[in-house]
């Protein structure tokens, strides 16, 4: 285990997932964790991440400086390195001029921190203060143009700091600096894998539920199918899946997770069609937040009618992931700077009175993934794109009936198939269409019609904050628009999505 | 002047801008025209056009047999040379292969309505049935593989007919064999010009007019410009123009019309502003038809009531096409064929009591714009697009508010500059904004948006009777949008219309 003191979330994930990529597991924490917590978790090496912030600011969030007096390597990142020298009395100053950007890096000693790399070499900067040379505590190791102190290590202790980020991808041999502070200065194996984590969270499952029955509800996304995979595997019969069919599913979802787990898993599948149940409680309601609170409580009524019905029921599995977790401050030890609430994270099961089994929460979506396809899930699912909670209910604006789910439920569905088509679908990160309360005039044959708009959406993304629209090929608009029109009853109009997240959002409502 | 008797409108009128486009005056007259009518307007030639029935159908449109015996010069067309054989004594039967596209014709006499072609050409033929050689009252001028008479003269009178369509550009001499007609055989001298209509016009209006006034309404478009601009040629004081502001109009187009109608040409300009008027009219009014009725009845209240304060006025002018007369059956001649009303053709003079100047009723389009060239109007008003009667009130999706009409305006604004910047505006035949009474979400700054949309159209069509989506270049809907939803208060997203014409239409209402 490695740990990452969060000073500023972006590099701190940034960071966190590289060594991950490293084969070396680590965990995101609070910048202000304490020396007694770090002592407990034992972690081979420690990294402070870059931030925002000054180290004079005078809300300069800073560590426990007890933290480098537990002999566990340290590695500070920008503002990580600059509080790390601070920290053991260096002096750090505004440069001369702030660097950004990619800068040249030349090594200045045979370290086994900068093994590997050439004489110079590309590094990116991001910084305004720099360390400056004072005093002996701090030995340069290699430099840049404008600053002397790009790279040092503490005189006698395994304290090291890198102004620039090694990090991110611009910087030519960050990735070979991670590895050498992991492997030579932390003595981390590299040995960490999916398969490893498999198993053991197959043990820890199977040590924790014994005998009991474990209920794992399922969305037809990724993330609980890979929870309930995992599952399947760790404790296969004593598992029961709860799959609760809203009315407000894309075109197929239902077949498709009964093939899983009922055809290809074959665990207690329950599936619940309460669908008639739904659209009665959302008839006449427009307010997209009145609609998206009766999807969730009746969810919750549903699920909890169902869940009751399976009587030997003691755990509840979930596929909360690390991201959640972090921004919901549900770690003890994570970095409390966002306040954002996952529905992933707390609220059913505490109502449901089960105990909670997260066996996701120390993973990235990518390594979720990973896992899936061990796990033996098909391309097809691990590569779904989002879809939201609420489903077609956010994507259905105006009043949700029957007839209006029913046309954007084909046209959901032409459009996902002509990405598919045009192998397009991976490369835009989440594709849908929406339907729109607005008639308009059209013609046909020879009488005019007065229908409803279809909105196609489809967006590259990184990190589902900002987004793109695509600028999809105009031969696929056309194939796109000109079905849905011919094949979708109530439609007689399509428009394209041309807004960039932000300032729209990804979803409409 | 030619007439063109018409069997199929669009082949007609292709018939009849070809001849005009030769500089010989023609005019659309109704299949079924009597001879005795005929022998009235006196024209130097007669054309049968072509059309989609077949002479032995039940219903198959015939045409007077006596024209044929006028010793006027008939030229029959596909379906016209069918009819023109078969009431002189050929035989027309199934062909025994159905010709549709490109085929090569061969010439097989020397004679003038021939001339120029070289031996072999392209023609584009459309047809199932054929005139067979029977008797000897058609002599074959030229023939193709599958059609021995392609083009048969009468043995004695000046009668001709082509199995083929010479008016289609497909048809590489086909310019070339009307010509030979109009000149040839029917003497027509081809000095019709705009200036000499204009020349005309002035005199006739001047004659017709005397010491009375003129009023002419304008709408900021096209025709009733050129109306305009030749009134004040013909009679210059005597003309007063009405110019409503019903506050639906799109941004600057008032100032434009002052600067053109007060400034430029000096005319007795009369602007109403009746925003208010017609805005509190509309308020709470969400019905397309409804919406139309109100703005079209309280611009007939208005206008009367400014009109009845020009107190010598006798004469209403107004910019009606011909294509207008054509289709709503206006002129007493026209083919009788269509029964689509145009806002132009009757109403407003009757209810005003004023005698009706219509000076471009005979023209085409691409005519008028000639002819307001030649009257000196700029490229940029000559170019316009169309701009709907009720303006942008058939744009404004739900209840009309100035708010929202504001928001619509400054987007549309948006839409039509960056397409001048894109030099795309004259690629494009009509564009402009419409929004939408869909709140949808968005992110600005920390805080959730919740804000209307904007749908951009741009459309290429060649008549208005088909259009197609233009696939703006991705870089510019990136730039419409962006700027839309950053400048324009209340709206947060941004889609684009890919949809074509039909099934669906150009405007939404």
């Amino acid at each position: 285990l490695v740990l990452v003191l969060d000073f500023g979330s972006q590099t701190a994930q940034l960071i966190a997932r590289r060594i991950r990529d490293l084969n070396v597991f680590c965990q995101l924490v609070r910048h202000d964790i304490s020396a007694e917590r770090v002592k407990e978790l034992a972690p081979r090496g420690i990294i402070l991440s870059g931030g925002p912030a000054s180290v004079y600011g005078e809300k300069a969030p800073k560590c426990d400086p007890e933290i480098f007096n537990l002999g566990i390597p340290v590695l500070g990142i920008c503002y990580g390195m600059q509080l790390t020298c601070q920290a053991l009395g260096g002096v750090v100053r505004a440069g001369t001029t702030r660097e950004f950007g990619r800068t040249e890096l030349t090594t200045l000693e045979d370290h086994p921190l900068v093994a590997g790399l050439p004489a110079t070499s590309t590094v990116w900067m991001s910084h305004g203060d720099q360390v400056q040379q004072a005093g002996d505590e701090f030995i340069p190791i290699a430099s840049t143009h404008s600053c002397p102190m790009a790279a040092v290590r503490h005189r006698s202790r395994q304290i090291f700091g890198l102004q620039f980020h090694p990090e991110v991808t611009h910087s030519e041999y960050g990735k070979q600096l991670l590895e050498n502070f992991l492997r030579k200065c932390c003595g981390c194996a590299g040995t960490w894998q999916i398969e490893s984590l498999i198993e053991q969270q197959v043990t820890a499952i199977r040590a924790r539920v014994g005998n009991s029955r474990v209920i794992c509800g399922l969305s037809g996304g990724v993330d609980s199918s890979v929870v309930a995979a995992l599952l399947y595997k760790a404790i296969g019969s004593q598992l029961s899946c709860i799959f609760v069919d809203n009315g407000l599913l894309r075109k197929g979802e239902c077949e498709k997770v009964r093939e899983r787990f009922q055809n290809h898993f074959k665990t207690d599948l329950h599936v619940v069609d309460a669908s008639h149940r739904f659209l009665s409680e959302l008839a006449g309601v427009v307010d997209p937040q009145q609609k998206r609170k009766i999807i969730g409580r009746v969810f919750i009524e549903v699920f909890r009618k169902e869940a009751e019905s399976i009587t030997d029921a003691r755990f509840l599995a979930q596929g909360t992931l690390y991201p959640d977790v972090i921004e919901s401050g549900g770690s003890p030890d994570g970095p409390a700077a966002t306040i954002k609430y996952h529905h992933n994270v707390g609220g059913l099961p505490e109502q449901l009175g089960f105990e909670l089994i997260e066996p996701l929460r120390d993973l990235f979506k990518d390594e979720v993934r990973r896992m899936g396809l061990a796990l033996g899930l098909s391309e097809e699912l691990i590569w779904r794109h989002p879809f939201p909670g609420p489903g077609l209910g956010v994507r259905c604006l105006g009043g949700i009936t029957s007839e209006r789910l029913h046309a954007l439920r084909e046209a959901d569905a032409i459009v996902l198939e002509e990405l598919r088509k045009a192998g397009l679908y991976r490369t835009i990160q989440q594709a849908f269409a929406v339907i729109l309360p607005v008639q308009s005039v059209g013609v046909m044959g020879d009488g005019r019609t007065y229908e409803e708009t279809i909105a196609v959406r489809a967006v590259t993304t990184d990190d589902f904050m900002t987004a793109d629209w695509y600028p999809l090929p105009y031969d696929l608009m056309r194939i796109i628009s000109t079905r849905i029109i011919n094949e979708v009853r109530g439609v007689n109009r399509v428009v394209y999505d041309i807004s960039s997240k932000p300032p729209s959002t990804i979803e409409w409502e």
